[in-house]
């Protein structure tokens, strides 16, 4: 991240130095590209047009699971695995941070600092509260630079079981689901819908006791469920620590990159959402800076916190300025 | 939940009749209302507009943690204790689903049956899915009918420690965080934005060894944490089934009440999100249903599935139909 000075250096070079970089593969370009465009600097959607028509190749894989699953050692050992058989790789790492101050309290970073050094490999992580078009949204766009950079493969990799992280993982093209022997209700962490979207289970830490119940545990939720009619997602088991069952992991996924969600239905349902999103971001950045600056949502609060009004009628009193908002919007 | 012929007979039951047995306490009313609300249905605002004087007096009270924690369990125990103080209850469940089937894998609800049979506690599941205006939404609006139905004590439990359960339990008076010995790292389980919110942490589950170290543990995390100025949340030890050290915590709920997160700023602050979100719900409710209706929004996702164009282009191009969409609000 830049601090201070740094930031009106970096805005002061133009979008078109920085997308021409990104096309000729430079590193330092990418990196600025995605810094400004998660931070909605004015242009990022022109930029996202630009780039948008230089992807579609990239494979994403999402990782996910429970904290302490060794999701970030795992990340690692199959980025490596992959750079090894001749694809290059981007990571997202998304971590959940603090709401009020933005950090994150245990730095997944530091972790996977020796993944940095392989050339191959484009780290990037995101705080979950530093995305102003939302978690999601963030994590799509990042992907889809990656792609347009020339990642073959992009791993995202999010840290919990909540239900925006699930959002997350449905931007992937495959699922990958962590699981760790030993952590009290294991299967009780798979809950959070993941179950429905997992393409492949991993049993990681498969070398403490424990893990063979784990596998048959998830076997046993997978019989009960019906998949949707997909297939039965393979249950591998890893140890990424020793780096071991990361050649079967990574030959899944690769095997995965074929059959994978690649239905046209899906792809439609995906893209349907992020217009939705998109819009829906759009509408309220102009809401939120409007009222801001006219002073109208703080008087609506106000009105609310003196019991002269409610919520739902101030909403509905509001609409008309939405009118006005979407329409300065066409003009600019 | 409703199902069938049912539905239909719940909606022909006006809403006045509804309102009316709400503010008599039945009890059946208060279901039904909120079924009405949760779906969105037809009225439902009008609803929420009269039913918002009423409230104002309970205090709301989330527990958050991670799977397996024994939220449940705890959220019964501390649900009783109050009771047992001449305090009526409301328990709002958050179960994460799936986002698919809408169903919840692993059924909370079960576990809390004996909870039911007290009449002072009123208990709702909420699907984490269900939630047509949002999860965080969805929570808000059940905990101000509970309010307006007279509960003088509102718990929010989710399950989980992702994004948007911490949004939920945002919304809470005084938020409780829920630890156990023994998982994995337990700590980082934590690190979801929860430290910040949290005015009280539980260590549940304390017979069982390394009840002392996780104790230790918080009290480590929240020494290096400034904690904005707030002062240091007390850390509670209780095993629920044994029903040990529920008096303590229930105790310190009380004298949170007390000196809880009732400032001013705090309550503007969420009023204002409040406001944001029950406003971007109603336009993204008219988008989807118009652009469903006109085909627009499906040639949208055909143009970019056949790379003619892509989201950012089309969400530019589709602006317009905002203003047309905020003007059929206001005439309606």
């Amino acid at each position: 991240m830049y601090k201070g000075a740094r930031v009106e250096t970096i805005v002061s070079i133009s979008w078109e130095t920085l997308l021409d970089g990104v096309k000729k593969g430079n590193v330092r370009s990418l990196a600025r590209i995605i810094t400004l465009v998660e931070n909605r600097e004015p242009g990022w959607k022109d930029a996202m047009k630009s780039l948008y028509p230089l992807g579609g190749k990239a494979k994403i894989v999402g990782i996910t699971g429970s904290p302490g699953a060794g999701k970030s050692t795992l990340t690692n050992a199959v980025a490596r695995d992959f750079v090894a058989r001749g694809y290059t790789v981007g990571i997202i790492a998304v971590d959940p941070s603090s709401p009020f101050s933005g950090g994150a309290l245990l730095g997944d970073r530091l972790r996977m600092r020796d993944v940095v050094t392989l050339p191959e490999i484009f780290i990037r992580s995101m705080a979950t509260r530093g995305a102003l078009g939302g978690l999601c949204q963030g994590a799509r766009d990042i992907a889809r630079i990656l792609d347009a950079f020339g990642k073959d493969v992009v791993i995202i990799e999010t840290v919990g079981v909540g239900q925006d992280e699930v959002e997350v993982v449905k931007a992937a093209d495959l699922v990958m689901v962590v699981c760790v022997p030993g952590q009290g209700d294991g299967i009780q962490a798979l809950k959070a819908g993941i179950m429905e979207i997992a393409d492949l289970y991993v049993v990681n830490k498969a070398d403490r006791e424990g893990a063979d119940e784990v596998v048959a545990d998830i076997g046993g939720m997978l019989d009960i469920s019906d998949n949707g009619g997909r297939p039965q997602p393979p249950v591998i088991k890893t140890s990424a620590l020793a780096n071991q069952g990361i050649t079967e992991l990574v030959d899944a996924l690769v095997q995965g990159f074929e059959s994978g969600r690649n239905a046209d239905s899906w792809q439609a349902q995906r893209v349907k959402e992020e217009i939705l999103t998109l819009v829906e971001t759009e509408i309220l950045d102009y809401l939120r800076e409007n009222w801001e600056r006219t002073g109208d949502l703080d008087k609506a609060v106000e009105g609310i916190l003196e019991k002269q009004t409610d919520p739902y009628s101030v909403v509905d009193s509001l609409l008309p300025l939405i009118r006005e908002a979407s329409r300065s919007k066409e003009t600019t």
